[in-house]
């Protein structure tokens, strides 16, 4: 799940290679709207969609895919975008950042979420901010916008009654809640660890924790970044961000600090978990080998003895073996081996193995 | 320990939504007083309680139970407190923390105490504290402001002399102070173990000291943030907060500061004491490994020996076994027996094993 | 070693509570000096001792034992000492610190000496600092101080030509340098531990270890905020404390310095140590694991076939156990039994165990 | 990897000693260009190549081979760079840096790359950048610039119309782009082991694991450093620098975040595998301990049973072993056996063995 | 290697006590120079020195031996050194640290290097420089000195040419340069043991593990403070150091970043070793203990069986042991031993354990 995307050394900057594996064409949506009136349409090239631009509303263009560079490269030469930024959307590999540029910013986000099948997803999402646009690019057309679509059909809530900075908080906003549930998921496996460690550790425990610990690591590079970008934006001065949408930024900010603070505490229960199982196995180690011991200890001695008047020494000769012959030689053995046996419960007793 | 509560991603900001398993109906409580006076009444609907308000006076609201969404609103809309503060009391998990408004602090702090069946509860305060006013937000009504109310109605202390930013010290310390208790006992927890794995390491120590660990990750979650709402108050110049307050908020960051420390020693301890039991698991599998080794080592042999004589090979034949023919084979037997034996113990002398 | 002294949550701040244990009656000694004259008495109450104070004069009044409520407030009074400082004296468990107020200096520090039994102990010292006064605030009379006075009467060194602040000075550095012989013996013990590992891991050795860790933890806890007041000190710039003070106090500051980098560097080595004793251990029980294996590998398949030797099948049948009758059975037996130890040593060899 | 460069201590500074194992000759080679011109060129020496020089022109003089201390201080003079920068071009154990002299920058940078060989090479690259001049210093003639060349050749990209800063970023960001497909064969090695350690641990993974832990911390040696040359870079304010080129170097710097990021990633990865290891190892261990403990408890007891009715105690007399001669003597021992069976295999479902 | 000197608490500040087990008589000698003329001379008392002093050049006094406290004192007060200055000089387990005075430094620096026995030492260097002035003090007389010496008699490089500043510098830079040879050994073992580890984990690697750790410990110590003093030197804005050898000094202050960075790059290392000595030394007790299991699991049960059959029942009695009177007993046997052996092959392999 480290995704390491580079060109060769020595590529020249800014050279825009389309995403392997991605759908060679993108699909292009406009959602523009003010308070009032509100337009939704899908467009096949970038050219249509251009002449519909407003600068009087806000025009949100979600591009989804990203195989198409010629697409990319129209995009950036109308919306002033530095081919370094547009490389960085082609490359999904990017730490979440944020790039300030003379009139509008550019963020890259890592949306976390388990798709349809249930599989945790990484995936980047490339987003601009201008004085009347938000241009999207993303891979996969997730749904976690849709909430926010309805919304602004809807005119619900403060949605449709602001600019442009609003919608970029209400979609980066859609992409922080994304990870409560991923991360709800993997408190749930920690404790069932930490339940299934006290009572017997298995095998299958450890791979469960090595797997949250290993998912607590890609969501902890996820976030970190995030934060810092939430913390630039709050102290915005650059004007793109009004005062009003700040408050809701802070509140952004306040959920990726709660994320981290989360997840930090989750490495720690699961570094606890590991120490636990180690010590757990190494408990139960101990004690299988005491027992072990002990009636190693008991037994190996007794069976030498028997095996000793097992023995077929000639005993025609005087000196051979002559406790066989003894009229009492059976019960002394036998009280020979449970006096051994005391002494050695005893000993036992003394170095608290029993 | 570690609550997540979320709303779907893409959820407006600031939807309120009344707390999970929270009674429908809150309990409204107003204690208002100046150096002279006081007044104290529970009400029914928040539209009763505002005709009450004296801005002359230092006014507590209390509310108790998150379920009543409608109450929240008025509440809100009277006190101009921004919609998402009033999310953020509903969405119980959070991060302690202080945000600035226009002319009110909004505080989260983290209460931490044994209830009544001595259960540890981590339970969250929401405060807003205005000109000439101080709001809470509990969901349980802990008795950890009882004798604060108690001073207030003696006229005892500072209390009744001075503003509503005292009257919030005094809440926030109380809270502050209600984790001493659990740290100590969590101290007490520690040194049993301590001494329980020194003289022997069993499974349940493991589990006190894992869930000591566990307790202190809690603990220092909301402690850190603590600290920091206590420092921003002591620094503050919005004129909020009284200069005299800000000695006693002083005493409260000590206060943190030393309940910071100590949490942090004893993580250091239980660090300490998870090497101990390792170790001591380490040694006494050592050592009972030696006692195997050495009986084992010492008696197989032996045994091999004594099994060899009592094989039933055909003694007319010439070859077979004459030793057991030997005037004297058992005694050579016992020797050589004796010998062995002697030459191991040396051998497991020079090892250092006896 | 952690002390934790609280206050039942809700008690209003600055309560006055007799440390429990201290004997109730406090001793009152006044030390007023300047570079001619030194007058040196007991009191029995603070009001009698107030009439002899000269601000023309350096006045030194040492208090101990802290079960006296009465005359703290007394003292707090006359020197206009606030009651949270006077709170913090009798709750010997702070944090080492320092509180600036209008016209006096307020330092917790924490004395840590071998008592005349040997047994370390941790004591709190409080010190006022005035312009013309020393107020110190300790349970126990240590002789710890005894020079200082020594050098006071004597007129020895600069003690007597210098003013208050040169007072607390020397006595803040006799408290630190009462750390470097307990530092002395936790590396002495650390050594013995490190020569007992290499030759011989036993449980003493990990029972000293630990106990080193446990005591540098204390001895940390108590270093670091020491190092932040001698810090604040050196940078004081409200007049209370003279430049050529602050020489020597940088020199107290440089001490602290390399008490603490003394305490991380051992810190370090124990740490270090816990590594070794678990490898050694891992070793010595790989050795032991390793005897074990070969004797029993070595000599349990040849019981075995002594013990098939040594069956009474009815050897009338043809086909029962014909070996027993062959005329070289028994030298074919010990022939088998050689060969099989000899392949045996060779896989023993080839796997390096021995 | 980690190379130690060093001059007997006392030696006077900047004394040049060629790089032992070099080649006595460099190479030299001039590329001379400006957007519509350019030339390129290899010289035997300095002089030559001294009169080609055009400050209208971007000149990049490189230098491959570090034997010829002559040539050094020859172009030493001639540039004005310092003695100490060109003693630290020949210790090519530097770390990566950035110095500022009046009119130039001297930057050392570490190049990682595999071989033709496919062995993993580091390597200094020394690079001066002044006005219209970059010069730079390598050991092995590498391939990584060569792409560079190319560009300038052709014209493409932004190549020729910019100065000699955007060579030496272009430079730069050929040898961080070169780190890339290192990190991502530790990242495939990292992968192997992980599913070899959940499936059986072996030496062999614990040894390409260790390697990969090694290899990452020589990654990070050059990695960190390298980072705070570009944040240098991007705030220079002294007009070497241009704009343009600076967000090209952003650019870099954000390559250089990421590989850092990755980096740390990976030692986490590393990290939590050791642990895997110890437990897995630990898991194994306690599965076969108690698959021998169970067998010989088993039957350890039942062979000493064996062995006393396999003695040959004589029964003429009375009381010797009379069970041998009762009718049903072989059914009892049996019965016996099958019992002591049952009560022991009840006592390990009890313990959980089985 | 930790020192710990100090005086008993409470002495007074700037007692000097002789260094315990310094020669009682010091060697003083004079080194002057200015750009033409050198003069060199040891002296037997500081007065005849005194009056060779000439402000117009550069004066070097070099003190060997610490035992002569009346010596130090005509000195501090020959060059107003402050009294805690000379305290330091002679307590020489002082950390490096610079100390500001009105018109000279103080720096105590630590010398680490290998006696002519081969043996490491730490020895402190306490260098005074003023302006026409360098005081040296050392305990040995060291001979990292003298090639700096031999430079100033020779009149090569800068030295002869420039002030006292050059020559403290010059006179640092040996100290740190002695430390390269240092690390270089420690390397070595470190890879020594890393062969080791890999191939047969022993007690011996172990302990140079363990030497190489405590020896990178001592080292840290040493070299992180020095590396704050060349930061301090190179910012300095007294005017005790000029321009031209703040860019002498920023090159140790490189040595000194680059010491550092492989002490900690080797510190990572033999952490790392650490555990993979653990885990190396856990591969090879599962190894041998998978080898004991296999053993006894296949021997123990055939033991038990053929000790069955060697039972004496009297086989008079029908039920007794009739298998030994069948015709193919033996051959059951053995049919009966070989499929229990299979079937526990199968096992062994079904847990993958061969």
């Amino acid at each position: 799940m480290i995704r390491i995307n580079y060109q060769p050394a020595g590529t020249p900057p800014a050279t825009l290679i389309p995403r392997e594996g991605s759908k060679p064409r993108a699909e292009i949506r406009l959602i523009q709207y003010d308070a009032d009136t509100i337009f939704e349409g899908g467009f096949t090239t970038f050219r249509e969609l251009a002449t519909r631009l407003d600068p009087a509303k806000v025009n949100w263009i979600n591009i989804d895919g990203l195989g198409d560079v010629g697409l990319l490269r129209e995009i950036a030469e109308h919306f002033k975008v530095h081919p370094l930024a547009i490389e960085d959307v082609l490359n999904t590999a990017q730490r979440p950042k944020i790039e300030y540029f003379a009139d509008h910013f550019f963020i890259v986000s890592e949306m976390v979420y388990f798709d349809d099948g249930g599989r945790l997803t990484f995936e980047q999402l490339s987003l601009f901010l201008g004085h009347h646009f938000v241009l999207t690019f993303q891979e996969e057309c997730g749904d976690a916008f849709d909430p926010v679509r309805a919304r602004l059909r809807g005119g619900r809530g403060y949605a449709r009654k602001m600019g442009a900075d609003y919608l970029a908080y209400a979609l980066l906003d859609a992409t922080v809640d994304q990870v409560f549930p991923v991360l709800e998921s993997v408190g749930n496996s920690i404790e069932t660890v930490e339940e299934e460690l006290l009572d017997k550790p298995s095998k299958s425990s450890l791979k469960k924790l090595y797997e949250a610990k290993r998912l607590l690591l890609f969501l902890r590079r996820a976030s970190w970044p995030q934060r810092e970008i939430f913390n630039s934006l709050i102290r915005d001065d650059t004007g793109l961000i009004g005062k009003e949408t700040q408050i809701f930024l802070r509140d952004c900010y306040d959920h990726t600090v709660q994320i981290i603070d989360i997840i930090e505490s989750y490495r720690d229960l699961t570094a606890g978990l590991m120490d636990l199982y180690l010590s757990s196995l190494g408990f139960r180690t101990n004690e299988i080998m005491r027992v072990l011991t002990i009636v190693s200890v008991l037994f190996i001695p007794l069976t030498f003895i028997a095996g000793v008047y097992g023995m077929n020494f000639d005993r025609s000769q005087p000196l051979n073996m002559p406790e066989l012959g003894w009229p009492f030689g059976y019960l002394f053995f036998w009280a020979f081996i449970l006096s051994t046996v005391t002494a050695m419960l005893l000993f036992f007793r003394r170095k608290k193995w029993i």
